[in-house]
């Protein structure tokens, strides 16, 4: 923790780590009484943690916000919070088991105080837990806004969150250890695995999965594309060969999904998340609902019926995405027809603006896609939140299918309607070829230079203004301008857009393998610059996010392997379909399409049996795991043994 | 607690629990080494329990086998035991808990010492447990047999077990307790449902499930049956309406399986068994390899290479088992070959003689496929054993895969070859009657009442001969007598071969449902004396088996599942093969074809749609065990926060 650093009021140095940004029109007094609450000690129900507004003593410029807070503990503060998330570290013997301050001194680097024991990112996760749980007490609503209700054992911080008083609370970047981690990331020049552990020192074991998962996956895909390659090299149009890569394509995705797994688990296992339990999830702020008692926890707190929600989600939004679908899929008939249309006139007098009319209908039918993308995602958001769910985890899980389906079809409908309603493979290489490189290089553009761009807009004028104030010997910003600096850049949404996209990429690769074999050697390409780009974007452009502790992929996982499953039925459907294979069956379609189904039913078999047969978390892991329930299982006997006996020695 | 009691040599009365049956040309001092170390004081590395020889005192006749041991342990012991094995019991406020011997107070009908606390099935399951964890201390040989090696920190008893010292170890039945039992579960008259709480109690958790579900299964079937006797009473043979059965059998199916999980859980929170930690699974006895470190426990104990273990069950099991599907698919043909030839003699000159020869096909292909079975049993055991499985757990899940997969075959082998190669529906639905009913009433003969009669014949025999010594009063027997026919009864195998049966006529229900709606009828029926018998063999029978601690019904619900996904595509097959269905699209076959294999699509993603969207565990026994943890994670922060600030007290 090199950071910049802060004089106490009271005394010592310390790090800042969070910063509070409050409503610039918050009541001084709800002000007082929040910083109040942050420092009292636990026994007083407060956080026991530091705080110190942010350019305290120097005048404030007009239009800046003066409410931005500072929050950081004491190291002994910080090895206790460890203890509440329940972090898992490595111990002496190589294991990793849950922290506790009692036995910290057997915890490998831990020396003197365990200053540096616990990184950055841990810190400020701990410190992000004990602000969450800063609970109300006995008052009624917060001093000076009367109509900001507190109820006794509800979080403080959720409560200013969701009526609008706390603005944001966002932890700081470390400008030292980040110039370290993008050089061994993206910046030196010669190839090498991504510095995943770094990455997770740096950003949390959410991030570095994702990561690690780009990485894997990349990797993955070198064999398809070097198989792809004399496909493209040598114009093989043979279908005979088109089978045999399909069929390596459909049985390898399998063994790679179930590959990762164990390779997550890996991971997750090095870094402590595996075996770590989670902790009691509070609701999410948007949550709301007649004031009742939780059944697991006693308190009182907003409850609303399962039932409900339940018919919210199944009579409205169900239908509400079906509806989508079907429009989304009307678009696209139109799309179609105005495609015909287009052509036939071209057809008729080809002249140069008729060469360009053939255009015109593609780039209105991307424009379209996209903007019913934007509208979708916002429907999907307000549904989602009208859902009413209680925690943030089931929120994102309804988020996340809502968007992927919609998204899914958006991107394959067309392809789908052109290999099996006008079966045109040529047409449909084509098409694949056209989407998988346009939406390639627009996701770059959108996702990393734009913002990037802005971002060093904004950087540079930051800049100039502070010279105007001071001369800068070097172009360091102080810790209060770093921090608004901050403040004002975008908010890094969560991994859900990256694994859209590489979702979205691999559908492209799975689903029509069979009759465009070079899309894995593009989406290895792609991948490359992705990793760059997104590392890239990390660093430079967002907001530094909270780390969160993952121990797999979650819902990516059952997306990926579902896109694996329909990549069977299109692929088989599509060598069923295509006239080599058609030439071996010359007297009946029917016996045909029953070797397809059966071939088909048997690859799905496979698939299955080998998701079922390959373990989930390698052999050496799960020896690792069960020697450590072992060993506390044989501890907790010795205990008992030596307390037995000593009883019977004192009745002696 | 109330059976017969013994009289310790010491002292104290005690019930015996369990009994041990000793090779009768075990060396002395290996039964008095062996009864020392039973005997011996837990921190001397004994068992601490009591144990006696059966009619000590008394001359044993002639033939007898004199070495009986008679085990049982004080009220403190099986209280400990009752923690060691980490047993969950009612807790004063009604949720289930780990017990321990320092809150036993806090136990629902937990009074005064604790007498009548623990079942007499858990007493003898913590006995079972302390004798299989009684390891060898520093003895290079059991005393006596110098074949038989020991090696420190290994099961005494195992050992034992696996050098033919040790015959046999089983708990006793409880007269007075079996009476009340029986009578409430099958000898009053009225209908009503199994008492699943006395059968727990009785036999333990894995027994209690398998009747949980066979009831369940069969009012589960219930409504099928319903819905197929109209189909029967007028003769329906209009496939639109076997249409709407077949997909109200697949959805069904579908949500039972689904909900039994449910039920299944809450029969296991409520008996203690779902939230209890598996303790360290010791080697199963039959278990070789060359001596090492187990890596877990550090224990020496015998390893074998997990890869030489794939090899033999990839390169040779895998191999046989389909040799064997070969072969039985061999026999098949030649049935029907011989099949063809009879009826083709009956046809050309009818007679009485050829009238009967019709059948003899029949019953030959029944017989051998008996005798087949058989065989295959032995040889499925001899390859298991071979593979050498380390956990007795990992054993039972390959033996029962590898049976499974052949019965199924045997069974269902002919019937597929009926409907999808000759496609006769006639002889399908005469075929798959046939087959029921007679294995039906097989089953029922073979498994009950042979045994049953057989079992009779040798307690007559022994109350004969218990009178020619002295006029009994009544008929009871005295607990010598007693022990000695009850280790003379058949061993209770476990609930394999009957969840095998339910498996096999679930098979018979759904995979043709479409074509012989009778047979969820006959099935109800058929479960309904399935309990009884099943029950009665329980009781009167088997010996006692050991309670075995289960949360599910394990491997045969995955069995279960697969079948329904088989029987989607038999179905949908059999529908889109019927003349009915055909007359829809006369023009092609094509069409008929992709529609048919569109709807089993479909049908298989509602179908794994619907399983995602069930919950396995009910909402209300997630928020109990949701509680438990909260509240142990509560009181945990609560211990160390008081620690804190008496800290801060004492430092002031």
């Amino acid at each position: 923790m090199q950071g910049g650093t802060m004089a106490d009021s009271s005394g010592p140095v310390w790090t800042p780590l969070v910063v509070l940004e409050l409503a610039s029109d918050t009541a001084e007094e709800a002000v007082t009484w929040l910083l109040r609450r942050i420092r009292d000690t636990q026994h007083n129900g407060g956080a026991d943690l530091l705080v110190e507004q942010l350019g305290l003593g120097v005048e404030t410029q007009k239009k800046q916000n003066p409410n931005l807070f500072l929050v950081g503990a004491s190291n002994q503060r910080l090895l206790a919070g460890a203890e509440d998330v329940g972090l898992f570290k490595e111990y002496s013997d190589g294991s990793m088991r849950g922290f506790t301050c009692a036995s910290k001194h057997n915890f490998k680097d831990f020396n003197g105080d365990g200053d540096g024991f616990l990184s950055m990112a841990e810190c400020q996760y701990i410190i992000k837990h004990e602000l969450d749980t800063l609970r109300a007490k006995d008052e009624t609503h917060v001093p000076g806004h009367s109509h900001a209700k507190l109820y006794p054992g509800k979080s403080i911080i959720r409560r200013l969150q969701s009526k609008g008083i706390l603005i944001q609370m966002f932890p700081l970047h470390e400008k030292e250890e980040l110039k370290r981690l993008s050089f061994s990331w993206f910046k030196k020049l010669k190839l090498s695995l991504q510095p995943l552990d770094d990455i997770r020192h740096y950003y949390g074991e959410g991030q570095a999965l994702y990561f690690g998962f780009l990485e894997y996956f990349t990797f993955a895909l070198v064999p398809m594309a070097l198989i792809g390659v004399p496909y493209f090299l040598f114009d093989w149009e043979d279908y005979d060969k088109y089978v045999i890569f399909a069929a390596f394509n459909l049985i390898w995705s399998t063994v790679i999904l179930e590959l990762w797994k164990r390779c997550s688990a890996s991971l997750a296992y090095r870094w402590g998340t595996l075996s770590r339990k989670k902790a009691f999830e509070e609701p999410r702020p948007g949550f709301h609902g007649v004031l009742g008692f939780n059944p697991v926890t006693g308190r009182e707190e907003p409850t609303y019926p399962t039932a409900k929600r339940h018919l919210r989600v199944y009579l409205v939004s169900v239908p509400f995405v079906l509806l989508c679908l079907y429009l989304s899929l009307y678009v696209m008939m139109i799309y179609f027809q105005m495609e015909g249309w287009v052509l036939s006139i071209h057809d008729e007098e080809p002249t140069f603006w008729t060469g360009i009319l053939l255009f015109i209908p593609s780039i209105i039918y991307a424009v379209v896609i996209e903007i019913m993308n934007l509208i979708y995602r916002y429907a999907a958001e307000f549904l989602t939140e009208w859902e009413n769910h209680r925690l943030e985890s089931s929120y994102q899980n309804h988020l996340v299918l809502k968007v992927l389906v919609f998204n899914f079809f958006n991107c394959f409908a067309s392809l789908f309607y052109i290999a099996f309603v006008m079966q045109d493979m040529v047409l449909l290489r084509q098409s694949l070829a056209t989407l998988l490189i346009t939406s390639q290089i627009l996701n770059q553009i959108m996702e990393s230079f734009l913002p990037y761009w802005l971002q060093r807009r904004r950087n540079k004028k930051m800049i100039r203004k502070v010279q105007k104030r001071a001369t800068l010997q070097d172009k360091e910003l102080p810790l209060e301008e770093q921090v608004r600096l901050e403040a004002d850049m975008s908010t890094y949404l969560g991994t859900f857009d990256d694994y859209l996209e590489l979702f979205l990429l691999f559908g492209y690769v799975s689903l029509f393998s069979c009759v465009y074999p070079l899309a894995a050697v593009l989406v290895v390409l792609n991948n490359i610059t992705e990793v760059y780009s997104d590392a890239f974007k990390m660093c430079h452009v967002f907001k530094r996010p909270f780390s969160e502790p993952a121990a797999n992929i979650g819902v990516w996982q059952l997306a990926f392997e579902a896109m694996c499953v329909i990549a069977v039925v299109t692929n088989c459907s599509l060598i069923g379909m295509s006239p080599q294979v058609k030439a071996y069956f010359p007297e009946s379609d029917t016996q045909l399409i029953l070797w397809t189904v059966a071939i088909e039913h048997c690859l799905l078999a496979i698939k299955f049996i080998l998701s079922f047969l390959i373990p989930d978390v390698p052999k050496q892991i799960q020896v690792k795991l069960a020697r450590l329930e072992f060993e506390s299982l044989e501890a907790l006997k010795k205990k008992k043994l030596l307390e037995a006996s000593e009883l019977a020695k004192t009745s002696q």
